[in-house]
């Protein structure tokens, strides 16, 4: 079990896809940005503003990322990037806990 | 939109009914705990250890608290409370996002 200590967390949950995917918005005093979320079975795509660090807390997703035409399966413990203002795609065949980091320019 | 200020959050997700509960806990400077999680809709039912106020965030749901047979509405920005060592029945037809707070005796 890991921590963010000192931070602020705002209560309103972020929905996606029916409540298929959420997650919290979680503050550091930096001003940084991450989400903890959740992704149940199925298929998404998701369009980045900044660039994003996708952590996997738990379980597992399959990915394609933009420019690429290899889907990729990233699991617990593994990362992956994503540039800014590009767009990418999910498949999730059991769950995904996960950490994304929000990496303003 | 509400924040909380100055806590820890433990990153990994609570999972719950096959992840159509799921949530992630909240610790306060003074030791208390909340979780702030999010409920798909189904059929749920909840033992509890020390007593709970659960407050309804977004959505609404559905309850049959211990010792009633009547079942109750509770909707966004209402709250019940849940006696410790008891159960608790829910039924969430759309969604529901809440804050459940951990009383300690």
């Amino acid at each position: 079990m890991s921590e963010f200590n000192d931070v602020t967390v705002v209560r309103e949950a972020n929905v996606y896809f029916d409540g298929k995917v959420t997650s919290r918005t979680v503050v550091f005093g930096d001003g940084t940005k991450k989400t903890l979320g959740f992704m149940l079975a199925g298929d998404y795509s998701f369009d980045t503003g900044v660039a994003e660090i996708m952590e996997i807390i738990g379980g597992e997703m399959d990915v394609l990322l933009p420019g690429s035409t290899h889907w990729k399966t990233v699991k617990a413990g593994e990362s992956f990037d994503v540039p800014a203002n590009s767009k990418f795609d999910l498949v999730v065949k059991e769950y995904a806990d996960y950490c994304c980091s929000y990496i303003e320019a």
